[in-house]
């Protein structure tokens, strides 16, 4: 069988994990073309990886006719011309996650991509975290029964810079976003309504960037259930991202992955490592396993397993937790759905 | 040095347990008298434990002279009247939780006993328990710095009788009261406002006497300290009692007691015991450290560990987050205070 | 029902946490007389708990009618002439381990005892610690299958005084010794052969004092399984008591138990208590078991749960470990039985 | 800088691990050909990973003359003949272990490395794990001090065909010497007598192909710390690898890899995945990071870190235990080097 080929758009950070995993990790597919504006670090990484060509810019990319699916690592305020375009063109699309701050524009694209009958998977990698991933199925197959309660936790070792901060779209859009798709993926279930308190406890100087870098949020569920979420911008102790569901037969735990599991026992106690605290060490793994995922549903010409719906679900709670913080009041979805 | 003698109000299930450490684990005190309303339980207690008298009623008992304290685990509803003749007869007062469901009750308690110069400790026997005092400890010597987020589950192994259901005050007056109170204990900081989730998961009846079994609340603390506390009513592995402080250096966790440490490896996975699952085992020692401590504080003459105002705080804090949630929007703790 | 009136011999360390139980957890028992030759300890003793009477010596002790049975906690060099007194004065024994350091004199006092139609056990604590015991329940339903091999590592938080270790029999009859009946304890099998290593890597002068301080034996069982044990004199981290036992269905595995099960994450790793290090805390529970089963097997007349025939077994083990380590090869058990 | 050209020599289980590491997860090095007597299998593997040739047989392979290092993943009979071979031609080797049985072989080869001037890599892969790494950087740095005792316990899943078993060498040539590898790795000290019990509990056939599938072994080093090693063919619950190592200041433990963190709480306890249970999975780094280090110190022109002398020790510890068991008596090892 032929592989997918595939083209790179960003030769950032990202965009090296995901040339990484497709060029090593992923033997059906193979990078035949990356781009970026600073063609120095395009060409870096396809010397790198051993990728053929460096295109001059996305569209001499898009316009390459043996590539079939494009991979967009660019950053957020690109996303909306480069799937229009990528669509347009008629190739698939992986696109990293958001697609957009603005619901319509992800409604547009929707129907940009279903128009030109073209795939579109956005990046929500921590769905294809080994943990995370079996602890959906153990929720799925029934193994905790009726869910009752979800409590989520994710900490960063350390707060973006904050040049980052200022375009980010806030912690609600930027950071807990992952959150807010974590809770519709663990539980199967539709989040209805959200309250959500923030804080400045980190550092002043995000709070002058018009930010929170402490969050807590209560979810209501279109299940019954309800939901915690718990973020800060900065653990001492690393990256903290856990997760628990709690239904009427049990409940499943995911814990930090630590950089090992020794210990050591001496006279001050007993000691173990530090949760790994890189979010490309954390969710190496995952990376590879949602660039198979994306390269085989193209192949398969199967449904994505995380779906521009999926993309505008999450942006929708951000956009209500960001209402109620401001607003110091509970914000149904619909109302952001208007 | 002379024992503290103390009469015991009430012969149920936390009579019993008081009278167990009193007898067996406090060596300077002495229980010399006890009452209920169903005289054979109090003498079914008497003769266990070996207490010399069993007193016809409060009254009675209340009347003996050489009793310096009482130790009042008779209902809700009779707490008034108790503490009031209790501290107009010069008794020193341990009384369970809560000492009643309106503010305006409790307020006037505490100034009955202020003028009578008698002392009055609350039942929140969470707060001895040893491993929740070693987390407050770390909290308290900045272990974790300033505290950010506080998070606290509690989970019952099984609801209470529907009869309890319906005078019980409700899940927040009732259940989640522990928590409130674990919640300025654990930081030091007083709540300031409270937004609660509520829903009926565990079982319908529980609805129909107009009450909920599961609850996620969301809480801001003056110090600007976040906090998220889940309840509910029957959690199918046992009793679940955790609680984290996440700070500025650190976080401190304080997970389930089990039933033994003991594991097995077999075929199916690695495996271990359950949570205890019974209050009493579960809080066993924390029991007869609060009875240890009460009296002590009579003997030595110093401030009790839990006072009036502490069983004043939380009872505000119950009622902010029921209004809470029949209101669905955040309530400020001042507006309980009216 | 009557209580079993108790009289104690010896007031020292072990005797108090006998008498302890006996007074407030073992309610079928009442302690009527203790003795001591240091007459001041005896009364300590007696004043602390209630005991009505205090003895001029053993032979006042044995004589009082009401007394039933005697708890013998004098030192090893007694256990011979007191068993035996007792036995003739028809009253039930619980002595303290080991009963003698020779097997001669273990099998006369078995006799002795037989004779009189009393009955003895052994003061093999760690039978009756809630985990270990749960393990041997495990094990003998079947949990783990046909066992394999056994792993025990037994360390000390730090030596006994010089001045005992002399007197003491030696690691392997004083400390080891636990270990020998624990194996035979949680396997159900008798130790066939044994092949004994020591060193002494804590502290030169034991081994100017002709032993060691840390040992590794292997053990052969008639069952056809293999064991290993290890002790240390002294654990920078406390008292480690763990155990495991494998076999062809799995495994079982008891772990430390420590202050408190409490986690703090900092910046420098994930920190938990130290297990406990006082053999009177960490045993605390086994002590109190230990005793009501005494008590209940006097009450019921039924079997001791530790015979002197364990007794036996285990000096037995800890001689032919001593000869192993002497003469450096494997010693059979029925070498030492002659 | 050029890549190191290698050559691989087998294309069986082994080697496939090798390759796939060389290929994917060592960017310095290439493979430029493979051989095995089984052509298709070669082929195959040469199609997988991309490799340019498939040579005829070894001493095709052995001229290639851009070949500057070869992986040898044949069977144990043809080492001796290979590397000797490889020697001669001027080529770096990794040889997968045991080099031998014979310590004179090894001997021998140790020679011809030397005059050849050529490096010799053995394959314990186990010191590569990262966790028994950083077990050892402890150690190695002080954290527990002194070294008293090490406990290492290796378990088989299965027990291999039993075609293998009779040609394996036995237990303690084929199993256990990956024990006593690690068991001189990880002290940094030599072993000087050994003390061997072996058993037939997993397989009857086994003892009739006159091996044993379990076993402990007590070994004594040349600092004095004293060891045990438990053995077995088979565990119910996987593949379980632990140590610890016991000194005077602590203990540092390794236990098993699992095969994810999450934790499943129901009405029947706490339920953990088992460890990983295909040593291919358990220890897929350590083979990428043990080909990383052979080729790192072929370029870099560094000791290699596992050496042939390494090799020899294990193989005259492993001779040691069989040699005790068959006759029931310690064994020092220079007794095996005559």
């Amino acid at each position: 069988m032929d592989k997918l080929k595939v083209g790179v758009v960003g030769a950032g950070r990202i965009g090296k994990v995901h040339c990484e995993a497709l060029c090593s990790r992923v033997p059906d597919a193979e990078v035949v073309a990356v781009t970026d504006p600073r063609r120095e670090e395009a060409e870096k990484l396809a010397s790198r990886f051993g990728i053929p060509a460096v295109s001059k810019n996305f569209e001499e990319l898009i316009q390459t006719e043996e590539i079939r699916a494009v991979v967009i690592c660019s950053p957020t305020d690109t996303h909306r011309a480069y799937v229009e375009a990528a669509a347009r063109a008629g190739k698939h699309i992986f696109c990293e996650k958001p697609l957009d701050h603005e619901p319509a524009v992800i409604r547009h694209l929707i129907e940009e991509v279903e128009r030109n009958g073209v795939k579109l998977m956005v990046g929500y990698n921590r769905r294809f975290d080994p943990e995370f991933r079996q602890a959906r199925l153990m929720v799925a197959s029934g193994e905790v029964g009726d869910i009752h309660i979800v409590r989520i936790t994710s900490r960063d070792p350390e707060p973006p810079p904050f040049d980052y901060i200022k375009v980010s779209g806030g912690l609600f859009l930027d950071m807990a976003i992952h959150d807010f798709d974590m809770a519709r993926f663990i539980t199967g279930a539709e989040v209805v309504e959200v309250f959500a308190r923030g804080a400045v406890l980190v550092d002043d100087r995000i709070g002058e960037a018009g930010d929170i870098d402490t969050a807590v949020v209560s979810l209501a569920f279109d299940n019954g259930a309800l939901g915690t979420i718990d973020d800060s911008r900065k653990a001492a102790y690393g990256y903290d991202q856990r997760l628990e569901v709690f239904g009427s037969e049990g409940m499943v735990r995911v814990e930090n992955r630590l950089h090992n599991q020794n210990r050591l026992y001496n006279s001050g106690g007993i000691h173990k490592a530090l949760p790994m605290d890189f979010f490309m060490d954390r969710y190496a793994e995952a990376y590879a396993i949602e660039m198979s995922a994306f390269v085989k549903s193209v192949i398969d010409d199967s449904e994505v397993l995380v779906t521009a719906e999926d993309g505008l679900r999450s942006i929708e709670i951000g956009l209500a937790a960001r209402k109620s913080w401001l607003e110091n009041r509970p914000v149904k979805i619909e109302e952001i759905r208007g």
